[in-house]
């Protein structure tokens, strides 16, 4: 299968609504890569099962707070200097790339990547949704060590990090991102394919694709088919509280319920992404699982720095990938490890 | 010439006095310098000229925070660590260390890392003194790339950094810093011996054991003749307003002089070292020269971090290296690169 100009706005769309309200806006990263794909011919997307166990996926992505993502754009000339930095480490060449993050622009941005290093990319990703920190990857749940990773801004910064365990990852790749001031493009949990059959999420540029179809041809209310999604509400947003603080973007969307959710009050936890739905004392939704905020017109998800007063929206709940909802995948990233004092339950249990 | 347990206490006197307040405090580096030594036995301290023109010379130091690094402690394998990454870069063997800052327990600590990796330490160092960013070094004023730069933790956290300038490098090391928790062992501008010879200041660790003698034998007096000091003034600290901000120590002494200076007013700027010395509208002193302040009864000079309301001081001015008084110097650490708006005069014509 290759992804060219054609699959572009479909892909994105998919992407955006695995974004769960993080990952970036889709919109900029599009046209980056619309420009690759012209330039460069479509990109070709490859199963794990049909490359050699020794080739070398590199998964890349871009960090930081979505907030400063759709105001300070790439060069291009950063994931040359990443692939490099990779290169030049393992002292061989990289034979394909793995999405770090499906989600909204981290997961469209990289068909751009590909194209422009005339490299293939992976059916699969590192999440099957977006998630802000970045240990919370299924390579790091499988056991992949974090350590080398790479960093590359658009001025020809390159950081080498070499963090003792996942937190350590986080801990200076988060300053890495401030010190660029906001985003950066990483490479990391860089390994062969062997190792990558299981420490991925597979499938997933396919699903994205899938998803940005359904939307096409039969709106939300096939979207929630094709992704055994479950509707938790709809309705208006009421109150956006936001502030971009430590390289996040933070804070809570208020929704009040509309038509028949008429009199319900949800709120919508996010740190770049939607990480807990309330009802009052009761859990909606929450992490590892999706939380999607879909426009009601367009079905499209509408990301974090985005969210407005007034905006009508679907809130939706995906089931997330398996690997998440082992107990190695909850501690990485469940509610716990955001600080909520609510036991995950699985969406699908929520209604 | 070698340095041994029984030149400690004098080489770290006069490390604290070229520290102009930063360096760190010189007591726990000298703790550790003396295990160092009794453990591996003295350091040859050697001259650039009697060294080959390509041996590979790896400037070190801690950056931070004084005020974090009477705290946070090293737990000496950093410096393995460093030198294991700076190896691994260059595929091949460090063979002498340079201290990249004589000031302070900067100056002290590489004597402690050379008897534990078993080499030699250059006598020169990268400042004459200390200062509070990590492109203050003369091998920065002497065109020496900022690029490759390396971080060490104690838990064995490593960062490479690729710096595309000398900002940069602050910038991207300082980040590191702050993610360390305040303090961290860096390798950088790391060069073959040639290099060094011009790119350094050199004859600085007998400079700084000279001047600890000096304080021995003769006092502060003896030190003023030693190092052609100006005295500057003499007061009681009566303010000191000190925060721990962006990876730094920063703040203001305010003296009021006492005996023949009674009536004077002086206000110490601190960024780490003491870097301006007023007396109402007048500069006394300025970076990049030397300004000390020394304890009036014992001549030791008092850091940073250590300055306390009631304390009777003795202000100093010490010329500075003649690297830093080149139009090259002065940019990278003259007054207006810490938004001062004095113009920069020699501290032997203040008086």
């Amino acid at each position: 299968m290759q992804l060219d100009v054609a699959d572009l706005e479909a892909y994105a769309r998919g992407c955006a609504i695995l974004g769960t309200g993080g990952g970036g806006d889709v919109g900029i990263p599009a046209l980056a890569a619309r420009a690759a794909l012209r330039t460069h011919g479509p990109v070709d997307v490859v199963d794990l099962d049909d490359l050699p166990d020794d080739a070398l996926v590199m998964p890349v992505a871009g960090w930081g707070a979505p907030t400063v993502a759709i105001e300070k754009f790439e060069s291009g000339e950063e994931i040359v200097a990443v692939r490099d930095a990779v290169e030049r480490w393992f002292a061989r060449r990289v034979d394909v790339l793995l999405i770090g993050e499906i989600g909204g622009g981290n997961g469209v941005a990289p068909v751009g990547w590909a194209a422009r290093l005339g490299l293939g990319l992976v059916d699969a990703d590192g999440m099957g949704r977006a998630f802000p920190e970045g240990d919370q990857v299924s390579m790091h749940v499988a056991g992949v060590p974090p350590s080398p990773a790479f960093q590359a801004d658009e001025r020809g910064n390159v950081l080498t990090l070499e963090p003792v365990d996942g937190r350590w990852l986080e801990r200076l790749g988060r300053a890495g991102v401030m010190a660029f001031g906001g985003t950066v493009t990483v490479a990391d949990h860089v390994m062969d394919v062997a190792t990558a059959r299981t420490a991925t999420v597979r499938g997933t540029v396919t699903q994205a694709l899938r998803i940005g179809r359904a939307l096409e041809t039969g709106g939300l209310d096939e979207v929630v088919r094709a992704c055994a999604a479950v509707r938790l509400a709809g309705g208006k947003v009421a109150d956006v509280e936001r502030r971009t603080t430590g390289g996040f973007a933070r804070g809570v969307v208020s929704i009040h319920g509309t038509r028949e959710d008429a009199g319900r009050r949800i709120q919508i936890h996010v740190q770049n992404e939607n990480l807990l739905a309330t009802e009052g004392d009761r859990m909606l939704a929450c992490v590892p699982d999706l939380i999607v905020l879909a426009d009601e017109a367009t079905g499209d998800a509408v990301p974090t720095e985005r969210v407005r007063y007034g905006q009508r929206l679907v809130v939706l709940g995906l089931p997330c990938a398996p690997i998440w909802r082992t107990p190695a995948g909850l501690r990485v990233a469940g509610p716990d490890r955001f600080g909520f004092p609510h036991e995950y339950r699985p969406v699908e249990e929520a209604m």
